[in-house]
């Protein structure tokens, strides 16, 4: 089997939503939305990690392509949905789908990437591996709803406790990214249910890292990096881990009546919440909790270590030591 | 085998939503729009179908709940997202979801149906079944969302043909009411393609008459009966049957006024274009093409007389024969 860099997971996986030729498909105000979010780019995560992962347990990435992009499909139906629901007029820097088109559009192209999801996800693998992919999908799916039902029922609390929170993002993010790293597994013809479970909750931590590390970028991040204004979060008074932590710090109080008095507005709001972080040490605080999910991560990686291709644990261990680093 | 008669399918179908208690899942956000969309009632048509293509082949419908509940489950996914879409304030006298809770929640809540419905229709059938019912359901679902976008892209236009209406609904009514007679006959272990075929051309056939007689009722139906206000779709402009029949009659050019000119309201507008409607005959020309399609329909289940049971064939066909006679 070929050696592949993360650099060239992520060209397969770029490869793989090509092969689809969406431009072909008809009719085109259903499937223009669709290129068009599928064309925004970015790292593409989950599919790498489940090509990865495949490679893994011995299975063969290239042949898993079609899972790769019915992986990608998926996680952007939720980001053209949740933009809907979060109203927000801009993603990557372009107009989101409702506003280009229509929340009509946005709804109705939103729903066919998820048949088109269900279908890639199982297409060309056997029945029996398929029936077990299928599972895993749409129990990931139903944990990603959950954490979306959750995360809007936080908007209007401000008791939300981090252990809340912490189930939440695990829904909400670490399901998805959890149930990549075990479809590639199954797809790959993993042995056993133990290797793929460990890879699920190398995901799992995996994901909740990638959560907590955005919330940060967030407040702390470089602008010109981060490619979005700083302090977005906190102008939106978005229930992040910084917030629920310093909420539930010594300065709670103070900073519960900065949301609810909305006197403080835009720049002056954001140094006043910093100010609450700093003083609470959130910061530490955030960095620290994503250093447990990372170890987290790399606890489960090692437990079968001996049971996946040293390449791939490499670039696992990898992609994990490197989220603490991330800046975008 | 017992025989059944439709009521009893029905009442088995409604046993089928009965058994998946959503009442005890939570988030109760999540799951109680799904909940509230289901206990609608209403025929059940989809499921009733699905049952008794199921017992047709020789398979044993009481097995196959699970995919019943799982194409009653889509079809009100469709119906609330539609729902959405269209600003529709009621449904069935009572308020959308998007209107009893919010836009977010009706995406979301739906977007769940459409997982669970895929949960559904594999439930229970080995892999190897599961494979092609799955194949089936992706497919159907896939052209419900294409006949919704143009049902969409129509109503901006004056100039759409009977032609393009008949394939419109074909997708957005036909497919999803074929899909459940071939999806029943799949789980009930139907032997080769032809029986399986005959079905789904049936279901199509069948849901093409259901659509017109719908459009029909719409019109000239009885309002105590047929449940809402008779004329909605003329006030609404909406692209019929019977209007894009009768915009391509001599009267065309008169009728394009009428709702371009936007000075007749109410009343006087219905009175208006059911003047053009008797001139041009429309109601007539209407109910024959729905006894073209109620033909259709019998010509393709006589196509398979021989290869299903006696029981179930003489339920299909009245069925059919009933749909010129429906008053609701």
């Amino acid at each position: 089997m070929m050696t592949r860099d993360i650099s060239a997971y992520k060209k397969l996986a770029e490869k793989s939503l090509e092969a689809l030729r969406l431009e072909h498909e008809t009719p085109r105000g259903l499937f223009a939305p669709i290129s068009y979010m599928l064309e925004g780019g970015g790292k593409r995560l989950r599919p790498v990690l489940l090509l990865v992962s495949c490679d893994a347990v011995g299975g063969d990435a290239s042949r898993c392509q079609s899972q790769a992009a019915g992986i990608e499909m998926f996680h952007n139906f939720t980001l053209l949905h949740d933009d809907v629901m979060d109203r927000s007029p801009l993603r990557h820097g372009k107009p989101t789908v409702h506003k280009k088109w229509d929340v009509a559009t946005a709804i109705l192209s939103g729903d066919a990437m998820l048949t088109k999801a269900t279908e890639l996800i199982v297409n060309g693998l056997n029945p029996d591996v398929a029936s077990e992919v299928l599972k895993t999908f749409n129990d990931t799916a139903m944990l990603v709803y959950k954490g979306q039902q959750l995360d809007m029922e936080f908007e209007s609390r401000l008791d939300v406790t981090p252990d809340e929170y912490l189930e939440m993002i695990s829904m909400k993010t670490g399901a998805l990214i959890a149930g990549a790293c075990l479809i590639g597994a199954i797809a790959g013809g993993v042995k056993g249910r133990d290797v793929g479970v460990a890879l699920y909750k190398y995901g799992m931590n995996l994901g909740v890292a990638f959560q907590i590390q955005d919330d940060l970028l967030d407040t702390y991040g470089d602008e010109k990096v981060f490619g979005k204004p700083i302090g977005g979060d906190i102008l939106n008074d978005k229930k992040t881990w910084l917030l629920v932590t310093a909420l539930q710090s010594g300065s709670g109080k103070e900073l519960k009546k900065i949301i609810t008095g909305q006197e403080l507005q835009g720049d002056a709001k954001i140094a006043a919440v910093r100010d609450i972080y700093d003083r609470e040490k959130v910061k530490e605080r955030s960095t620290q909790m994503l250093e447990t999910a990372v170890s987290g991560a790399i606890s489960w990686l090692d437990s079968v270590k001996d049971y996946i291709t040293a390449e791939s644990y490499a670039l696992l261990r990898g992609y994990a030591e490197g989220m603490s680093g991330r800046v975008k």
